[in-house]
């Protein structure tokens, strides 16, 4: 599977500059996947919802900060993420969005100006990707970067802290590496707290509550290849599907894959 | 200044246990500093306001993380920290609080019982107490405790993200050590980014607006020897300073140097 991989207007080489991504995302000219894009920039999962509903999923984010970690929410009305890219739009500058009614998915977008009420407040929320530039660059593999989908991601048994309306299992997303290879990887991922930090878990997918790694809920299966084991992050798409479970009138997230690219330096975040 | 060292009950030795701790300040039999108490614990800055402040209070927050690291919210009127220590009661467990009313000092109590609204949410807020024993324990000196005070707080120039209607200048603890201490002090708070994390400045009082190491606007002076420079960090004292410049009717905190001591470990911080 690894058609969202290309939008209607492909892109050949990554964007390095994340204000030229995401001009070229307003402009209709990007709307594919941003893994490997704005190398040591940081990611983040959008999740927009109305302010009657905003005030207890901020608490739900404080209160699950793994999966949840807040970078940035904006002021109601305000499009501008003015902590990790005061320049941008959250309206037109994703490549693809994601618009659920009442919690049911009614469309996928490329833009969404009119849909953006003067009472609604967007959380961004840290994705795995803003470290995986560290990971690449401690020469640790990043399987669906090979392969040219989304990361794999699972819902698990874990319950998050609830808050107000808000509760919902931990979303994971999964690489595959050696023992080794993981081991490393805690190393490299776990100064980056505000993008998920070390891993969950290595290793036991059954402890987890994930039955089948080849059918993830989110993302794309990726090859585990002879001798590495599963490493699972705590995922940013956890609020997505907490969000969803509470049924309000209107939510806008990012596609699966499709991020919002910042300014911030991922190193930024180390600070 | 010594004379907030001393509780009207004496404790010669410090606590280990943190649930000891606050048994003892429920019963009334200790109201004294808890820097050295509970090494290993988290300690937090209480916050505690009407919901109708606390929804903007919690982007604040987000939006300052290094000062404000938020480590608890809790349910409208609960007095429990359920992610830090769910058996205890904010409202009892704490030595000292400093109440305000309409942003004005009004009273220092040992219990807040009678005063906990049915609409209170308690914000604890990470201190720099939480990485002390580290410090300790890679040979940095704390003065403060050595000499028996609390640590020097100052106000900075650098202005916090405002959010709704909070707004003001950053506050910062300070530690004295040589360069060579500051250097290892960096790496070792670094990953406590929940409780502040690395310092902000080191070694220039003048750049951040401090005119007078030994006049600090929270707590008491320490002594700088010669050969050593000032180490300031991130402080938990901002959120009370930008709470009580909104002005709410009324605002329930711990006083300086007096801390909820949480059962959570600082090493769980680190993931």
């Amino acid at each position: 599977m690894k058609t969202a991989t290309d939008g209607p207007v492909g892109h050949a080489a990554p964007f390095d500059d994340p204000a030229a991504l995401r001009a070229a995302c307003r402009a209709g000219r990007f709307d594919g996947l941003t893994a490997g894009h704005a190398p040591g920039r940081v990611q983040a999962n959008l999740m927009a919802v109305p302010k009657a509903w905003a005030d207890d999923f901020a608490v739900f984010c404080q209160r699950n900060p793994k999966p949840c970690p807040l970078l940035d929410v904006t002021d109601p009305g305000d499009p501008a993420p003015h902590a990790i890219a005061p320049d941008a739009d959250l309206r037109s500058d994703l490549p693809r969005y994601h618009v659920f009614r009442d919690g049911e998915f009614t469309e996928q977008r490329t833009d969404v100006r009119d849909l953006w009420r003067d009472d609604m407040v967007g959380f961004l929320i840290g994705c795995s990707y803003s470290f995986e530039d560290a990971l690449a660059r401690a020469g640790l593999p990043l399987r669906h970067l090979d392969e040219g989908v989304t990361v794999p991601m699972y819902r698990t048994n874990r319950a998050c802290a609830p808050a107000g309306g808000f509760s919902g299992p931990m979303v994971v997303s999964m690489r595959p590496m050696t023992p080794e290879q993981a081991a490393r990887a805690v190393d490299v991922t776990r100064p980056y707290q505000r993008v998920h930090g070390a891993p969950v878990q290595i290793g036991d997918p059954a402890a987890l509550g994930i039955a089948d790694l080849d059918a993830p809920d989110y993302g794309d299966p990726v090859t585990l290849r002879a001798g590495e084991v599963p490493v699972f992050w705590a995922c940013g798409v956890t609020p997505q599907a907490v969000v969803l479970a509470a049924r309000p009138e209107i939510a806008i997230s990012h596609a699966p894959g499709h991020m919002f690219v910042a300014d911030l330096e991922s190193a930024a975040l180390l600070d």
